[in-house]
């Protein structure tokens, strides 16, 4: 039995608007707003409405896509002008995002090739759906490669949010819960709330019990204990970044539950695209760990919850050392093994 | 340099009144209550101002103090049938936990040996502060053979509350860090928060910081990180139950960071008293793991973070096998190796 299964889309083109998902305000309430203008779209960027780099990075495409269809008269060096300018702009919304800055590079590029305002609006637009339909590609295959993972009735432990709303569609480490769904196998989860920020607690438990998932929701510090009780098959996470010799960089918390699932001998998936994959990162010691503010951890929701002065650490990722990750899920295939020359071989 | 350290006592005698610090309020208000009456002892107990298995006893033990000194007359049949219905009363606050109903029958049965309500009132009052003087004596010697353990500048990662709140004074996993201050051997501290109720944020980082340790709080799923990066020298934890082989039932997410140490090499210490131990129980598999209310993870402080009918599992401790123990510190030295043999001979 097969199934179609309508996805929630974080980012839509609707001709004259974007369908953007806020996604601030999940799991309480599922709102999309209508985005009409580029200033819009840098609002939603800036304000965290749109999150995961391959939503920014689509959702600023269409930001593009959206000025340049309002852009009136037909001189086409004002047109590229200006639309330098716009770039610039947009990209002044969240300044260490790679893949915004990957996007707007890449829609402004199709211009090199045309001459007149009419054909770049055109090339434009359809630039910023390839963006879109690529990334829901490159997931769709890793959910596919994923799949051949599992078995029916499996239960799959995960971390953080590596989902569709952070994609074009169907995620990375959640793809293959929506290819499961839509070839009628049915897969189960628990979901880590993913400390300090919660993703897992608000983004992964709300997208999976969304799509019809069997989904329970546990704290970071039950991994182990329900690991041993659950009957958990498989452990599946994303990636941040991920070195020549397979060390991935992901959400704090990872290299804990890598370690675990070893000593309780249950496999440990990355699932992440090639574009993650950095050869010039020998390995993770070359990772450098982003330190967030203490009070990320001292307050949830804007309530203190310790001594408010208190010391912290509060590192946002970790790393998982490639001898710990038992596959690595990626659009071109599993990678196992000797990660150092498989890995290079994909690219 | 040895010096003095002023300790934060949870629970007081104070000749007519018990002087008991609220631990609902901490860590944003360190407020001590003037508790006059058995009914304001029992309030403390049922609404959880006293938490700790050894402070509630010991409050217990002071509330039938409460009543028998303001006991009129000099009818000892009276005193002795009203004494058991007080008893019966004050075990009704908390029915689960076994060292009230343990407390309570200490300082009744010393009632027995005596023929008035004069001396009556005294042989009460004196069990009540012995059954206090020996937990602190019990904590106080955790402490001195747990700080064999560690050298000077050593940092240890803790998780939960196994403080000197929840006892007479000095804790038990946290007894080494008040015996250092004392002998001026400096410890430094990593505290887990500890979802979902968070005793580590709320209790342990304020009990560290008010002690004057260096401490600093992260959460549950940092700990791997933390203790391959920041140079952890030990992890230690109470327990709440230590079966006849060493496998230790202690709070949720206690397993998952043994594991982690193991896999570190980084030594992991279990500190508890001899009254923790159960001989009947021959292993941690016939420990039964009680399971709470969903909305402790569903919610932080009343506020939601999840879907609000989100499917949890909410295991309240976990069992750590006696493999991944390092040593198991108690008031009559440190276990190691063959539990089974070693436990035993300690009774």
């Amino acid at each position: 039995m097969t199934k179609a299964v309508e996805p929630i889309r974080s980012v839509e083109w609707k001709n004259n608007h974007v369908k953007l998902l806020d996604q601030r305000l999940l799991p309480q309430q599922t709102v999309f707003l209508t985005l009409t203008t580029i200033q819009d779209i840098w609002d939603a960027i800036f304000e965290l409405k749109v999150r995961g780099a391959p939503a920014i990075g689509i959702s600023a495409a269409y930001g593009l896509c959206l000025w340049s269809q309002a852009f009136e008269g037909d001189d086409f060096q004002t047109y590229l002008t200006s639309l330098q300018e716009q770039a610039t702009y947009l990209e002044s919304a969240r300044p260490t995002a790679v893949n915004l800055f990957w996007a707007i590079r890449r829609v402004v590029n199709v211009t090199k090739s045309v001459s007149s305002v009419t054909e770049a609006k055109q090339l434009i637009l359809n630039e910023a759906k390839l963006i879109q339909e690529e990334d829901e590609a490159v997931c769709k295959a890793i959910g596919e490669y994923g799949l051949t993972l599992f078995n029916e009735g499996d239960t799959l432990l995960t971390h953080c949010n590596a989902g569709g709303i952070a994609t074009a569609r169907y995620g990375t480490a959640l793809a293959p819960f929506y290819l499961a769904k839509e070839q009628g196998i049915s897969l189960n989860a628990f979901a880590c709330e993913t400390r300090p920020v919660l993703q897992g607690a608000r983004l992964t438990a709300w997208e999976l019990q969304n799509l019809g998932v069997n989904v329970t929701l546990i704290t970071d510090n039950m991994a182990a204990h329900t690991m041993k009780s659950k009957g958990i098959n498989a452990v599946i996470v994303g990636a941040d970044r991920i070195a020549a010799n397979g060390d991935t960089a992901n959400k704090i918390g990872t290299f804990g539950i890598a370690l675990i699932a070893k000593a309780l001998n249950i496999p440990f998936y990355v699932a992440a695209p090639l574009s993650t994959i950095d050869l010039d990162t020998t390995s993770g010691s070359e990772i450098e760990i982003e330190e967030r503010h203490a009070d990320e951890i001292r307050t949830i929701n804007g309530q203190q919850i310790s001594p408010k002065d208190i010391q912290v650490y509060n590192p946002a990722f970790d790393i998982t050392p490639s001898e710990y990750i038992t596959g690595i899920i990626t659009e071109k295939g599993v990678i196992k093994g000797n990660y150092i020359e498989k890995l290079a071989k994909l690219f």
